[in-house]
């Protein structure tokens, strides 16, 4: 059973880490992540990563008695009555559930595809440096059950609040590793066993006749500049037809429609 | 060929309308509405909506004299350098392309239903208030060549600014109109020969074994609540199968999903 720790002074400094948390986001957290809202808070309680502490609305308590249970005695939940709450956070925080994470270590993204199952589907991004989209798209593939997310060192970081929020806890559900600049990253796959299929808008072939490999990457670029060209050249490539010249669909979108047709029956 | 009409003075009358637009969305445009950049500009001009005038930051004007030779002599662009722009528009407008549109007027339901192909597919949204997700479903209403969205009583304007943002123009392109509260939507739908199908995540269908109907319409829900229970009772209902109990997809992304499916070959 956790410890319950009534917060009655905003500035209390028990709750330093929650304080302000939009303008924190600014400036990183040093190993630490905040994850809102109860969905988000039953993702992180199962997933690799540890809470550190919660910071609760008083009406909120009740109602998560039972969830409580699984916290170690070390972990405290600070409650307070709401407005208490919104003055720390500094917003109005409706759904009255915080709670401060601590990062797995970080994994080799070589042993990451290695421990993937024979029939493995991961995903690869490339300067992904918007949060939405980091968020959807780990949204999608929590979604769809991929195994794995890999990241190139141009892209944003998933445990950023507003990613793992988007993402609707996605972000610490599936497991994910930052491939180092200079990598040889269709190298990296090959090693692996996987085959890898890069979504482009310029690809000749269309999505729905890509048969599935046994071992599947599935690579997405940002919007705009696409995957770089010399990854394109030496990786198999796939599109989505679109109509009448329109731009180019959002990545997290187009990472749902290439999962769904990865996966589907 | 348009008047330009350069602007030194950020208090200037004649750009009004173009006074903090962050704060102007929230009372509403009677009738008009906000676009911004280019590529939403280009829409716009080839849209059924009227342009009223456009603001341009001075460096923008010299790429754009191809584009405005289309406009009508009385639609004036005014032209400033960056920093009044900023002042204008209350934020760092980086794009420096702004304009100010005249809606279409009104169309019924019926007459859009009836005016589309014999091989129609079209969109109908219930209960969509957010404006990310609005401008979602309508960025792949438009790439997937979408005919028509009908939008319920409750569903948000697609014509606020940052819906037909993150529509990169599909709220300008594709045709919509707002179905009056009470009406009976699946019988609005039959009367034009379209089948209706809801994608819910209960379905016991799953979309990939979902044949295309001649006339489609593909209703969508808001996350969370989903479609009314008395509207999926009288339609067909597919979902989009999920892994291991996650949370359901974002609404656009279902979209995208849903409209890939029913659109390649």
């Amino acid at each position: 059973m956790p410890t319950i720790i009534s917060i009655s002074d905003p500035e209390d400094p028990r709750i330093e880490a929650y304080r302000s948390v939009r303008e924190r986001d600014l400036v990183g957290r040093q190993g630490h992540f905040i994850a809102e809202g109860e969905v988000v808070l039953r993702v992180l309680l199962a997933s690799r990563h540890q809470p550190v502490s919660l910071l609760l609305a008083d009406k909120r308590l009740d109602g998560l008695r039972a969830l409580l249970q699984v916290l170690d005695d070390g972990v405290p939940v600070y409650t307070a009555p709401q407005p208490i709450i919104d003055g720390i956070a500094g917003f109005p925080l409706h759904r009255g559930i915080l709670a401060l994470g601590r990062r797995a270590p970080p994994v080799d993204p070589a042993q990451l595809l290695a421990a993937c199952p024979p029939r493995a589907l991961v995903v690869v991004l490339s300067a992904i440096a918007n949060h939405d989209n980091m968020g959807g798209l780990f949204r999608n593939a929590a979604a769809f059950g991929a195994d794995a997310v890999l990241l190139d060192a141009q892209c944003c970081d998933p445990l950023y609040r507003k990613a793992i929020r988007v993402s609707v806890g996605g972000c610490l559900k599936v497991p994910f590793a930052r491939i180092e600049a200079g990598t040889d990253i269709p190298a990296l796959l090959a090693s692996q066993g996987f085959t890898a299929i890069a979504l482009s808008p310029s690809a000749e072939t269309p999505l729905s006749r890509a048969p599935r490999p046994e071992r599947t990457a599935l690579l997405f670029g940002a919007e705009g500049p696409g995957l770089p060209a010399d990854l394109l050249a030496r990786t198999q490539t796939v599109g989505i037809p679109m109509t009448g010249g329109f731009d180019s669909l959002n990545v997290a979108t187009t990472s749902g429609i290439a999962l769904y047709h990865f996966t589907r029956d």
